[in-house]
């Protein structure tokens, strides 16, 4: 045969460039590198990533975490800005992580596309490397995987997994909380990446509103406060658990607070939310957009509080002084209550009360 | 208002089923809880997955592996059955995570859909905690993404992700590998979970075969043979250590033998593969359907191996009476060889001298 194509099928003719994949490689390697942490051991290759544990923990006890990023996602492929995903992939997974008490440690993603971009998944692992920066862990393998068929043109899927350790004794697990307890609670950036479904529906399809305009209420392009990441509590939690007095954290992720204050608290204790906090105005204008009920938007979203500290009394003042100097912006939410209701009940707003 | 539908927009109306994903979560407790080792702590829930170390490692090493099942899923999806590629899932990260000598911990899974099937669901996780037990490891968390718009009706990804625990000074990196080592070469179970979108592209598109038949050559219907699960080494893996002579340890996955083997080989050392062994009849039926090149086989499956042990010359017999005694297919492969070649050819083959 004098045709310079070859006869025979080959893996790179069914839909798989074994190239692009290594071009991608080349360009996640100085990534990863600079996520190095001293714990990490021999360069990124070879079958798996290593970590020791730090030498300072007794009995350490491993805490893992995975999430994806949801359908965040489709307003960076309507945008075409894919840098940034990646640290909201990394912020569910580690702020999951931090809430134990723990200390992270490492991270891997998963990246799955239908046809590799190079230059979008160098982005995108470009984002992910930023918040494993952010949050003090490495970023330890990954897995890169062209599956022809599963997603549309231009369209890819991100699993992020994070491992933390903390001290058997530090573990927090919510049976120390007391009533009477303080609910703290620190800012979130906006949307982080809960309740895509919602917003965008609201948003982009009832209001019609387009991302690269400025609705009334905002002071920015739509698109940019759809896609500023998820916060990463990570410094947060470290200055917080060094004052001392931190008796649970809770993740303000899907479900909101309603849906995850509960996870923390004892049998037979509850949290009333008695005082407001500025909320980012990307909510109000769901709210409206979507004529989205408050009951529905509190267990949708987080509303402007990312992360909710459950603090001894004698405590929140000097941990909140603590997390101030960190640069954090604390509001005082409530306090833990007695509560015979069970799962959202748990949680009551001084808001409906005065209705 | 009479009409029974609220008029706000709910999450529920964007597309994502809160209480599906609820009913899933309770068909995987009673899975995740089978798959549970005396490591772990506390139940299924909460914001992170808790596991200990075992006490008799000395100065332990972390070891973690991602990986995904590939486009094997599609064949899955083709099949409607989805209650074995979650074993793939597990076995694609464990493998991997064994080649260093450790002893795999825990495992968390990431499933996303377009919209949740539970029972789809359950199937799927069924066979991730098959996986976990084939592994004695603890499948400590997962998510469950409900993502309306990326897949197509009834499909979904898998990403998978492993930690296991190896003592630092056990740990196989390829540097132990001497010239005149034993290659020890243990089973496939057939295509396990790489080159799925040749060996569709092959048999399914070229040669029209239909999933339900049985072709030629195979004694199954195809279906049977394309969604085999992987085989998971664990149990051999750990018989191999205890026996001693392991120099190092190579998971035939993507890439084959000539790409995976020169992971494991120190500078200045490659493979000479020397005898054949008996071929899983699938491979044979994709050569022919999709008139494959020899060189393009050995590159994209593993060919009737799954797992290589380099294995020191004095103790191979010993080494394969331990694994044969486990019940493995032990065939000796050949040998390490001094080689000035790079990449893939460093592995070289007898049958091509022959020729």
């Amino acid at each position: 045969m004098s045709d310079a194509r070859p006869t025979g099928l080959t893996y790179k003719d069914a839909g798989v460039d074994i190239d692009a994949g290594e071009r991608l490689v080349d360009r996640i390697k100085p990534l990863a590198a600079s996520t190095r942490t001293p714990h990490v051991l021999g360069g990124v290759g070879g079958f798996a990533g290593l970590c020791a544990l730090p030498s300072d923990i007794e009995d350490p006890i491993l805490v893992s975490g995975t999430d994806g990023v949801g359908t965040k996602l489709k307003v960076a492929f309507l945008a075409d800005r894919h840098d940034t995903v990646g640290i909201d992939l990394v912020a569910m997974c580690v702020n999951d992580v931090l809430t134990i008490g723990a200390q992270p440690l490492f991270f891997l993603d998963y990246f799955a596309t239908g046809k590799l971009d190079v230059d979008r998944g160098a982005a995108v692992v470009a984002g992910i490397a930023e918040g494993c920066r952010q949050s003090g862990c490495a970023l330890l393998g990954g897995e890169t995987a062209e599956l022809p068929g599963f997603y549309a043109d231009g369209e890819y899927d991100l699993a992020g997994f994070a491992v933390g350790v903390v001290g058997r004794g530090a573990i927090l697990d919510g049976s120390a909380v007391r009533e009477g307890d303080v609910l703290l609670g620190l800012t979130s950036s906006g949307l982080h990446s809960n309740g895509y479904s919602l917003a965008r529906r609201a948003l982009l399809e009832h209001a019609g509103l387009a991302l690269d305009a400025t609705p009334e209420g905002l002071d920015e392009p739509l698109v940019d406060a759809m896609l500023r990441p998820t916060r990463i509590y990570a410094r947060a939690v470290k200055a917080a658990l060094a004052a001392g007095g931190v008796r649970a954290l809770c993740h303000v992720t899907g479900g909101g607070i309603p849906g995850n204050l509960p996870r923390v608290l004892p049998a037979g204790l509850g949290a009333h939310i008695a005082h407001d906090w500025p909320e980012p105005p990307i909510f109000a204008l769901i709210r409206s957009a979507g004529d989205v009920a408050e009951s529905e938007m509190r267990r949708t979203f987080n509303l402007g509080i990312g992360l909710v500290i459950v603090a001894a009394p004698e405590s929140s003042e000097a941990l909140r002084a603590a997390l101030e100097a960190e640069g954090e912006q604390v509001f005082e939410l409530g306090r833990v209550v007695a509560s015979a209701a069970e799962g959202e009940a748990r949680v009551t707003y001084a808001a409906d009360e005065a209705r």
